[in-house]
C-alpha cells in the first residue's frame, strides 16, 4: 500500500513513458519524467525525415509543453546512468555530481538501440535508425550521393555513389527502401543534368525468407511486389556478412556477392539500452538474448513490485510462444495498465488481471500511396492499406500542430512527389566549454 | 561581345546568386550555379528558426529544385577556394584535386559572414546567425538554458542562466531578442515547475544612440517600446567589450557592467567571404573596411567586364552618401541588372544605364503581431506593420509549399503563442572515412 506521497518516477518520454505520465493525470501521486531529450520523437514517421519528407520539427513535440498543464508532473532533462535499487533512487549524469532522485515506485521506458551483431565498426558507415540525429544524418547521405555522382566522371564511381543499400526487412527498412525508391525516381527527376538518378540500385538485405517477417505471407509477397515497383531489389535468405565504407558483402548460404555503394542504412537489429542490464544485474532479473528484461505478468521486475519495465525494453513472454514486438501499442497498453495497477494500490486494493496485449494490427507503408495493414479482422494493401496507415498515424500524432502540419506536406508530397526538408546539413556547434559538457553528454544517445 | 557558347559561372544560390540564374532563363547561355550548400535559404526568417517558431527545411529549398525546369543551369555542389582571374577558371575544393571550371562570365554572390571586431575566440561562445547549424546551435542554447536552470537549486546560477544578451541593435538583433522575450514570457509559460520562465532577463546590445540605426528615429523608438514590453532591456551607446563563456562586459562611455550569463547570441558584425578578398588581390580592386568589393556602377570588378560582383559582397557607392545596404532586395535587383547587362553584350550592343537601386522600404518584426515598416511613402508600426511584414515575407519565400505551410505555423503561433520546432539537437554523424572528406569540407561554412 502506498501513501499520497508517493513519488512515481518514469524514465524514457517515448510512447510508453509519455502515456504513463499521462494516465496517472488523476492519481494522486507526483510524477517525474526524466528523458535526455527534451522533446517526445513520433519514431514511426523518423524515416520520413531521414528521406527528406519532414522536418524533424514535424514529428517531435517538447515533452514539457504536452505536459505543461498536469501540475501532478515535473519533467527533467537529464540522463540517467544508474539505478540504485537498494536506496530506490535514480542516479543523474550532471555538472554537480551525484545528483539523484528518490522514488517510490520506478517505470523504465528506455526503449532499444542499434545492434550491429558484435560489429561495431560498422555502425559509422552504416547508420541505424533510432535518433532525430540518425535520420538528419542518413537524409545528408541519401542526399549527397546523388551530388557526388553529378560531380563525378569515372563512371563505377558514379554507379557506386547511385547504390544504396538498406540492411533489414522489417517495416523501418521497408519504409526505407521505399522512400529512397521515390526519391530516385520521382522527387530528383530533372534535378541532375549529368546522371539519371532513376538508374540508381537500391538493395533491400533481408535475413528471413521474406520482408515483413511477422506478417502474413500475402502481406509479404505484396509489399515485395510494391517495392519491386520503385526499382528496389530485394535480397531475402541473405545476411551482410562485412560493411566497408565503399562496399558491402552479401552473403546467401555459401554464396557471396559484393556490392560497391557509399550509402548503408542499417535497419537490422536493436538491442536494449544499458539501463536494462544494469537493473536486471542490481534485482537478479533476466534479461534475454538482445538485453530486455524478463519481467512479470504485471510488467514488474521480478520480486520488485515497484518497479517496472514497460515497451521495447521489456520482454513479456507470458502466454505466448513469442515475446510482445516493439511497437507503440504494447507501450502504450502496458502504460495504461501499469497506471491502472498504481491507482489500485493506492486505494489499497491489487488489481486483479496481468497485463493482456490487445493486437490492433500492424502495418507499413511503401512509397506513395501504397501500404499493407493487417489489421487482423481485415487486411489491407495498395491504395486503401496506404490510405488507412496515414489515417492512423496523423491521428497518433501527439500534436494538434503536428497533425495539420504533418497532412499538408504529405498532400503536397502527394501530388507533387515532391519533398521538401532536402537540407544537407552539418552538425550545429553546440557548447564547447568544458563547464558545459553536460550539455554534450546529456544528449548522447 | 560574346557567343551563344558563353558561359556563365554563378557562385553562391542566396538571393543574388539564385535570382540572377533565374533571370538568365531565356538568355542563350550556359549557366553553373555554385553553392557549397544545396540549398536555398531564406535568411530574413532564419532568426524563426533559432527560436523554435520554424524549422529549417520551412525556409530551405534545394537549389536544383527550384532550377530543375531551367535547361540552361546546371547546378554544381562544391565548395570554391580561389578565381583563377588569368586563366578564367574557378576552383574547387574536392578529393579529385585541381577539379576547375572555366568560365566566360564570372558573378561572385557569396555574401558576408560573421566579423567579431578581431576577437574570434568569441565565436564559440557567442555564435552568429548565418547558416542552419547557426540557427539550431542557438535554438539549443536557448531552450538549454531554461532546463539547466530548472534542475539548478543555486539562486546566482539560475539568474545567469535566465539571462540571455542579443548583441547588435539590427533587424537581426531586434528581431531574436523579442523573439527571445516571446518564449520567456509566453511560450514556455506553465512548461516549468521551479523556475517562472517569465523573470528571464533579456539584453539588447547596440552600439549607437538608438535601435535599428538606419531607420527613421520614430520607428527606432517605437521598436524600442514594444521591445520592453516583451521584457527586453535595451541598452544604447553600449559596446561589448568582453566575452566570456559565463559572462559579457558591456561598456558605456567609462562605465563598465559584468552580466553573468550563458546565453550569448551575435547580431553585430558581418565580413565579407573570403573570395572578396582574393579577388580583389587578383584584379587589384579595392575592398572596404569590411572585405566588400568595390564595384563599378555596372556592378562589375573595375577593369574587368566580365566579373560581377553582387549583393552582400558588392560594395556599391555610386551617387550615395552610404554604400547600398545587405539586403536581398539590393541582392536582386543587381541580379536583375546584370542578367539584362548581359543580354545586351550577347545582342552586341550595351546596355546604357548604370545599375540603380530603388528601396522599396525596409521592416523588422517584434514578437508577435508587432512591427515596424518603412516604406517610404509610409511608415506602418504596431498589428498593421506586422501585417505587411508577414505579407511580404510569405509572397517572397520561394517554394509554393513554404508558403503554405510557413502560413499555417504562423497562425498556428499567433492564436496559441506556440512555438512547435522547440527541439535540442546535436549533431548528426555524416561521413567519417578519409575518403569521404570532401562531404565534411564542402559543408563547411
Amino acid at each position: 500500500m502506498t501513501t499520497n506521497q508517493d513519488h512515481v518516477v518514469v524514465v524514457g518520454g517515448g510512447f510508453g513513458g509519455l502515456h504513463l505520465a499521462k494516465s496517472l493525470k488523476r492519481v494522486p501521486v507526483r510524477v517525474t519524467l526524466i528523458d535526455k531529450r527534451n522533446f517526445h520523437l513520433f519514431q514511426p514517421l523518423l524515416y520520413q525525415v531521414a528521406t527528406g519528407a519532414l522536418s524533424p520539427g514535424d514529428i517531435a513535440s517538447p515533452i514539457r509543453a504536452i505536459l505543461s498543464r498536469q501540475a501532478n508532473v515535473k519533467v527533467l532533462l537529464g540522463e540517467v546512468t544508474a539505478i540504485d535499487v537498494a536506496n530506490q533512487r535514480v542516479l543523474l549524469k550532471d555538472t554537480n555530481g551525484g545528483d539523484s532522485v528518490a522514488y517510490d515506485t520506478l517505470v523504465l521506458a528506455t526503449g532499444l538501440t542499434h545492434f550491429y551483431f558484435g560489429n561495431d565498426q560498422w555502425a559509422d558507415i552504416a547508420p541505424g535508425l533510432k535518433t532525430v540525429e540518425d535520420a538528419l544524418s542518413i537524409r545528408a547521405r541519401i542526399l549527397y550521393a546523388f551530388e557526388a555522382a553529378e560531380r563525378e566522371t569515372d563512371p563505377a564511381m558514379i554507379q557506386e555513389w547511385l547504390t544504396f543499400v538498406v540492411v533489414g526487412g522489417g517495416p523501418t527498412g521497408v519504409e526505407m527502401a521505399g522512400a529512397i525508391g521515390e526519391i530516385a525516381n520521382y522527387t530528383l527527376r530533372h534535378n541532375f543534368r549529368a546522371i539519371n538518378p532513376a538508374t540508381a540500385t537500391i538493395y533491400l538485405v533481408e535475413g528471413t525468407g521474406r520482408v515483413l517477417p511477422p506478417y502474413r505471407p500475402r502481406l509479404s509477397a505484396r509489399a515485395k511486389r510494391d517495392l519491386e515497383k520503385l526499382g528496389v531489389t530485394v535480397r531475402v535468405n541473405t545476411l551482410v556478412t562485412d560493411v566497408r565504407p565503399d562496399r558491402v558483402t552479401l552473403t546467401s548460404g555459401d554464396k557471396s556477392d559484393i556490392i560497391s555503394t557509399r550509402t548503408v542504412v542499417w535497419a537490422a537489429g536493436l538491442q536494449g539500452t544499458p539501463l536494462g542490464r544494469q537493473i536486471a544485474e542490481a534485482t537478479g532479473a533476466e534479461v534475454d538474448r538482445i538485453g530486455r528484461v524478463i519481467v512479470a505478468p504485471d510488467c514488474s521486475v521480478p520480486g520488485y513490485p515497484n518497479l517496472f519495465v514497460i515497451g521495447d525494453l521489456a520482454h513479456f513472454n507470458h502466454g505466448r510462444e513469442q515475446p510482445l514486438p516493439g511497437v507503440a501499442q504494447v507501450a502504450t497498453q502496458q502504460a495504461t495498465y501499469v497506471a491502472k495497477l498504481l491507482q489500485h494500490r493506492l486505494k489499497g486494493s491489487e488489481l486483479d488481471r496481468s497485463f493482456r496485449y490487445r493486437d490492433l494490427g500492424s502495418m507499413a507503408t511503401i512509397g506513395r500511396a501504397a501500404a499493407v495493414a493487417d489489421l487482423g479482422w481485415i487486411r489491407l494493401t495498395g491504395y486503401l492499406g496506404w490510405l488507412i496507415w496515414l489515417f492512423v498515424h496523423l491521428m497518433k500524432l501527439v500534436e494538434f500542430r503536428n497533425r495539420i502540419s504533418v497532412f499538408i506536406q504529405w498532400a503536397y508530397n502527394y501530388i507533387t512527389r515532391n519533398r521538401s526538408a532536402r537540407l544537407i546539413t552539418r552538425e550545429p556547434t553546440l557548447v564547447q566549454e568544458p563547464e558545459l559538457a553536460m550539455l554534450t553528454e546529456l544528449e548522447e544517445v
